[in-house]
């Protein structure tokens, strides 16, 4: 019902509901509209142990407290040594110093040194152990050496006063490892937002219950719950509300109270009643900026702002869902844990293995599976019969996006591919 | 001391210590040869609720308890008909059907639905909305339908029967959501792995304790746990051990009680003793099988086995470290999470803007930063100057192998990229 060709032979009230999806917004201008409505502040930061900072984004830019390394350290083992006093060695004419067990290194001396010691006073070179020999208390070597061979200079990784790590990165287990070296024993990142799911539908039934013939289980929450756990974000189940809207206003409201996002999935078009959005719209200004989306699979996505607050109004059907919170919910996400832009999902360039088509002026989202053959990779789209199926997610890694301005990709067209899953996944159906 | 080109000059007991390296074993061959030693059973296996699998391997094939759809459904808004009744339909001949409210649909009735309804029985098509009107209890239609026009099929995305989810994948949001359309609240996934990591050293202090002006802190335990717990393993930390061979095999013999793993940092090659494998080797059979690996970083890596479980003997230096886990830690930790192989990291094939160089015969490992530029992906080599320097892993967010085949890779080849972090993830230092 949203190609709305025919909307003339329309009964009335129906018209009425359907005049959001007479001019479908482009995306980009949807997330913008949305995003200008929005009071998103600053994001809260905690403090969390360096352990548990993992997959959490970085408040503020960690300041090198001190250089590393803290001191010029050997980067081998051999002696510390003088270079002026290596001048003209060569294996055919070596140079004999004396070894000490100083803490100083004088004319003429070595002193035995291991991987990351501290270079002694004095010292300002290390010869390698396989260019010595040693002669009781003698040092043969048969190598000249420039002042600071083979050692790594206090302050060459990180100098004390600069940014170790810059605030919105999604710390890895190096960035950790770099805030370890720091002495850091806590880190301060952003908050996690805590994004409430509303699933709506008669149709309907909560997992784990008892269900009527007519029913499905919802899924919904479960992807949409995973989706935001892989973000880092923080979830409340609000259960299903049935097709009633007081009952989703009610729900709505309630959480508004304690959550920063809403998420709803179905009821964007129920049976031609706009459920969720006339609920929303009960509840305050603005209400509903956005409803119908040149967006495939993924059109009757709704975009709406209650108290300042973003509410994401999705599609019932799994794969419109995700496409839906795929292209409003990351970046906001996204936003809201304080990151300087959205990040990208790791993308590859593959050659496509068969033709795609999609309308004009809409942005499609094909699944597609990757996979790395002969060192090319290749994208084979994942059949489109059955596109609303969940089962076109599992069996691929996934999608590529056709632009508004193209009707569909050609067969052996380079894309760019957005993956979700490794490119060993594939869940054969 | 691995470059052994002039092991006749080294004094004796260095000779014997470097035997292990005389010899550099290619990577693939060390990882075989220390796969054949081990004892690694099939993993356990352990039921979770299903909003907590996100992320764990599954531990058996997920077999579809019902069709999905469960019933044949309408895929849009319309009215549920028999196709036999709109032959020769059109705009300027419809036809007239009589609007029911039972659940059958007889000859020349229409029967409202939603998307997502059953079809009523009797039915075998649905028309659209906007091919229709409405006349009090009359259904004027436009257009003719073949059976099973904008009809879901039952069973169309997943059949009874078959495989939904294939054992060995890592679950994913679409994965969880595929298992809550089939009403399963609980997924049976592989147990975590347990693994014990050790870092030596005198010169390491553990992080927040005070530290002698000689020593640094440690952050190779910091940066291997949160590598593992990336793949989804457990681990335990056994604190930091002296160089002393005795406390050394004290706390590996200790952790082989209740780990499935030890992985150890440093004491590979200090200062021409191997501490930790000289530790192994007092332990028992077959204790170190390979010492001396052709790969750079991490060349010192050496690979041991103690009753059936792996060892895994990292270097003391952070990328060095990183490296030797990520060449030989993976594949292991994914085999004992049951994956059928190796999982792979995001890749991505790009232009390298610069000359790299590598050593004929040692399999390199080097960090670039990726970036798309004008649609195209181009890898930057980060600075080897200080390789060592973890600032080179924060710097970058994927890494190039250069084959043991190959001396270095010239500016402007294609090169597969394996990424570790996002795009847009850059830390300037």
């Amino acid at each position: 019902m949203f190609f709305t060709l025919n909307t003339s032979a329309i009964v009335g009230t129906i018209l009425v509901k359907l005049k959001g999806f007479q001019k479908l917004t482009l995306t980009d201008q949807a997330l913008q509209t949305w995003f200008n409505t929005l009071q998103i502040d600053k994001p809260k930061t905690v403090s969390v142990p360096l352990q548990e900072a993992l997959g959490r984004i970085l408040a503020k830019d960690l300041i090198a407290q001190e250089d590393l390394p803290r001191f010029d350290k050997s980067a081998v083992d051999g002696y510390a040594v003088r270079a002026a006093d290596l001048v003209g060695a060569s294996q055919f004419k070596p140079v004999i110093l004396q070894l000490t067990q100083d803490q100083q290194v004088n004319t003429k001396q070595a002193r035995q040194i291991w991987t990351g010691n501290p270079i002694p006073k004095g010292g300002d070179a290390v010869v390698m152990l396989e260019n010595t020999k040693k002669r009781n208390t003698e040092l043969e070597v048969w190598t000249q050496l420039a002042p600071g061979d083979n050692i790594s200079k206090q302050g060459e990784d990180i100098q004390k006063g600069t940014i170790a790590l810059r605030a919105g990165i999604r710390l890895n287990p190096y960035h950790l490892g770099l805030a370890a070296a720091q002495g850091c024993t806590q880190l301060t990142v952003t908050e996690k937002p805590k994004i409430a799911i509303l699933a709506t539908g008669n149709e309907i039934a909560e997992l784990g219950t008892e269900r009527s013939p007519n029913q499905i289980y919802d899924s919904n929450k479960t992807i949409i719950k995973a989706m935001l756990d892989e973000l880092g974000a923080q979830t409340n189940d609000l259960g299903i509300a049935k097709d009633n809207t007081q009952e989703i206003a009610q729900k709505i409201q309630n959480a508004l109270k304690t959550n920063d996002i809403i998420v709803t999935t179905g009821g964007t078009s129920v049976g031609g009643l706009d459920l969720v959005p006339d609920a929303i719209n009960m509840l305050g200004k603005p209400g509903i900026v956005v409803h119908g989306v040149a967006l495939r699979p993924a059109m009757p996505t709704a975009l709406a702002t209650l108290e300042g607050k973003p509410v994401l109004i999705l599609s019932g059907n799994p794969v419109a869902a995700i496409v839906g919170f795929e292209v409003f919910g990351r970046p906001l996400i996204c936003k809201m844990l304080g990151m300087p832009k959205e990040e990208p999902r790791p993308m590859v360039k593959a050659t496509l293995t068969r033709r795609v088509t999609s309308a004009l002026g809409r942005k499609t989202y094909v699944r597609v599976h990757v996979s790395l053959k002969n060192n090319e990779f290749v994208a084979e789209p994942v059949s489109t019969k059955g596109s609303g199926s969940i089962s076109t997610m599992t069996q691929s890694n996934g999608y590529l996006i056709v632009p508004e301005n193209r009707e569909g990709i050609s067969e052996g067209e380079s894309v760019i591919v957005h993956m979700f899953s490794s490119l060993e996944d594939k869940t054969y159906v």
